[in-house]
């Protein structure tokens, strides 16, 4: 049996499982600050990575990065009901800029300093941008206004959990203003295919693509869109949102403009945003029982060259013999960009470090002792195939100018492996189901990894989407979305009997 | 005489031709909230620039990017009793987490909701990262910590100033910690270093890195060095600090290790920092009576391409003789990257296309109408040298092909132009003072633009010092810094007449 580098599997407490990768893959841990992470140097580098291949795509697609303030005022959000009622109940509020001696030693907000109108840190910024969008657009010539932002935003959230639900996290907003409910409707389907394309091709994630139900829809939406992954433990995670926002947010912001015929015409508005919850969906769907496997496109090192260094004089030719492999490795390119090959010199155990690199998941670990100096060969370690079939580690000795010849194309076969991996996992996890007894045997207590029910529903709105969204929440089920790629619908809706209109996803999430 | 571009002169009023400039440009505006502004896309694209390039030369000497939290709980404030002097008077304090109707239609912070204790929203992070050195550093094995953040951060101002200062700004805070006072020195220096090779070749933006005196350290610093650059009016704007912090920080948050002889030792550490206040700084260097002028290497478009369409057949062989053009241009490579060309396609007259180009300061604008197209021609504005000795305005027909061949080399021009226009400047404005009747004379009320006074000094403290201090803050100058390049000092302190130990540079400051 294996020996595996975790102390738990994700078989054995998959809630456990990911606590523990978080921490030994250095991701990120408690802040002492409630509710609010540290992003470590190998978690945040992931988002760097994320950061940069989503940038290209935005900006691809015509929109350009601004910032907008922190600090909202109250007065914003009172314009829109509905927004308001679903973010009031986790806002953090700034009601002092100051603070004074409390006499005691300590310090508390200075009473003189108390603000007029207190300021929400931002849970999202509609109405901020909102409120710049009604200046920028007076006439249609105006329009599109396409605009993006990477920021942090609080939302108060009671249970936290590392990456999937912190008090502050860090995200891209995208906000748009289009000149018709068409063109924003067209908008809002580009980047629903933006983060779709983006976690398949660059995180090697499988996603479903669909539309939320009315009661999952974004507070103040006319229509919202979601990308959702399947977790190994059989959950969904919503990784991505697309919202069609209609006149709602034009209407309470004042974005107005005259159009060609010298009307004056709401704007139809769009937003949507991806955070730091996707490197949650990361560990969930490519971890394994010895910890994180990143995929090469989004690794801030794709090849790390451990040195098995003895505090001995040869060292020294161990050392420049990996300086030359990393050199040659770094002039190579894979997945459309140069190589990104480490030289770990740390001080450290080389076993340690060995382990180091494969808990946080490293593509590829390269060792090089005196031996394989003299051979000419480096021991290569593939975070993808970790064992051979008799459970000993498969460190290859393998020539070196064979590996740097086969470098790149190792890093591709790594990436779409990962991804055929989950992929199948995705289409295996998914169940037509035919009816509500059908939906109650798959979801049993006892069920361990029940995955997805594929169900046809005739989309009941009002007391009746209520009454269905009752029943499922007895079973902790929701409604992941209508998915975007399916043909038309026959049979019997699941829920009332009436004639289906549609074909839902039904799971457990995040 | 030239009909300028702008409404306003520098010469004439700076202060508002400073705010003119960054409204021209689509550089910021007021975003409504108090103190807070919006970049837009033209200001956040040249911090963009900044980023990337900053943070290549932050990684290349050693550092990791993390991220730590927004808010830090007050209690880790007094522990470090000087620096929270410091910030106090200026910090966002978050109370309640979250909103409840008032009854009378609005909001207000719920009684129910109030943090038990209140949250500030970072003014610096020294207490929280420090805090979470304390958790990484046990043994010697373990320093140094080289950790960099870009982040948010919100000092409430009470006058405020686009970029210059304002209550929530963009930056980058390194933080590191070291197992002696020496090494931690090193690092203050290497990252003053860092800055001012960025700022001089990056930025195009001559500095002075010096020490700051006693009274201008930053709030439980032991040194303080900064980079200070000369802007158009002779002001000084202090572009980015380095600080070496000894024990203070290591004491308040608990930074320990066992060194190599089983002892435990505090650790010393350092911070430094770079905001979007540098924008500011780039604005009032390079502008001039047309707006902007971006340097290459941080312009977000190098070569703007705008074809004179006139609504006629022909239009459609003007666009795709510019799609030509880009895609040659985009083949190029100056200054080190890939030539970032933009083809602007947007529905506006080709004139206002041009001066809006031209007050953004993109560094070429290349003009395209029928006529070049027939000759195989394109007309080329250089942003820096924009008007002819007649003052008409300098656009030059020149050969397709030999535009192209000559466009990376005329980059690298106008990089290096605007760099020794800069030099020049600052060095021209530095005055060898031998006394303070000369610092009086040269600071006279009438003096238009006395630029920096060189002065001998004898580094008081105390009260000496707070002497200086006050006789300085009569004529509104400052200490800037004792420059780290100069040599031996010999004379007499120009204000105690006792043996002078260094000269430091005295100025009007932003």
């Amino acid at each position: 049996m294996i020996k595996h580098a975790l102390s738990v599997t994700r078989d054995g407490d998959f809630a456990q499982w990911y606590q523990t990768v978080v921490a030994e893959a250095d991701m990120a841990e408690e802040s002492g600050v409630r509710g609010c992470m540290v992003i470590r140097p190998w978690g945040y580098g992931i988002w760097e990575r994320i950061q940069r291949l989503l940038d290209d795509r935005i900006k691809a697609t015509g929109h350009e990065n601004c910032y907008f303030p922190l600090f909202i005022p109250l007065s914003y959000f009172e314009k829109e009901a509905e927004h308001v009622d679903g973010f009031a109940k986790e806002m953090a509020v700034v009601t002092h800029h100051r603070l004074v001696a409390d006499g005691k030693g300590g310090l508390v907000p200075d009473p003189e300093a108390k603000l007029e109108e207190p300021l929400v840190v931002r849970p999202t910024s509609e109405t901020v941008i909102g409120t710049a969008f009604a200046r920028w657009v007076q006439s249609w010539r105006d329009l599109p206004v396409l605009i993006n932002q990477w920021a942090n935003v609080v939302r108060w959230e009671m249970r936290t959990r590392m990456f999937l639900r912190t008090a502050e996290f860090l995200w891209q907003e995208g906000h748009t203003a289009h000149a018709s409910a068409d063109e924003a409707r067209e908008e809002m389907q580009r980047m629903l295919e933006v983060y779709r394309s983006f976690a398949e091709d660059d995180l090697a994630l499988p996603v479903i693509a669909g539309e939320k139900p009315e009661n999952e829809r974004f507070p103040g939406a006319v229509a919202t869109y979601s990308i959702e992954a399947m977790m190994q433990d059989g959950k969904a995670l919503q990784a991505g949102t697309s919202h069609f926002l209609g006149t709602n947010f034009a209407h309470a912001q004042g974005i107005r403009f005259q159009n060609a015929e010298g009307e004056l015409e709401f704007a139809n508005t769009t937003s949507w945003g991806v955070s730091t919850r996707m490197i949650g969906g990361i560990i969930m769907v490519h971890g394994d029982d010895d910890g994180l496997r990143v995929p090469p496109k989004i690794a801030p090192w794709q090849i790390v060259i451990v040195p098995m260094l003895r505090d001995q004089p040869e060292d020294e030719a161990i050392v420049d013999y990996c300086r030359g492999l990393q050199g040659e490795l770094a002039k190579l390119s894979a997945l459309g960009e140069p190589v990104r090959a480490l030289l770990d010199l740390k001080q450290a155990k080389a076993a340690n470090k060995r382990w180091g690199w494969v808990k946080k998941g490293a593509p590829i670990v390269i060792e090089v002792g005196g031996r394989d100096v003299a051979g000419g060969n480096v021991s290569v370690l593939r975070r993808d195939r970790l064992y051979r079939e008799d459970g000993k580690l498969d460190s290859r000795v393998i020539a070196r100018d064979d590996f740097v010849g086969a470098a790149a194309a190792l890093l591709e076969e790594i990436q779409s492996g990962l991804h055929a991996e989950a992929r199948a996992r995705l289409e295996a996890n998914i169940t037509r189901v035919d009816d509500w007894a059908g939906v109650e045997a798959m979801f049993v207590e006892s069920a361990a990894k029940p995955g997805w029910a594929d169900v046809a529903w005739s989309r009941p709105t009002g007391a009746a989407l209520d009454q269905v969204v009752e029943r499922l929440k007895a079973l902790k089920l929701t409604i992941r979305n209508a998915p975007v790629d399916q043909g038309a619908t026959d049979g019997a809706c699941i829920f009332t009997g009436t004639p289906a209109v549609e074909r839902v996803l039904i799971g457990r999430a995040y």
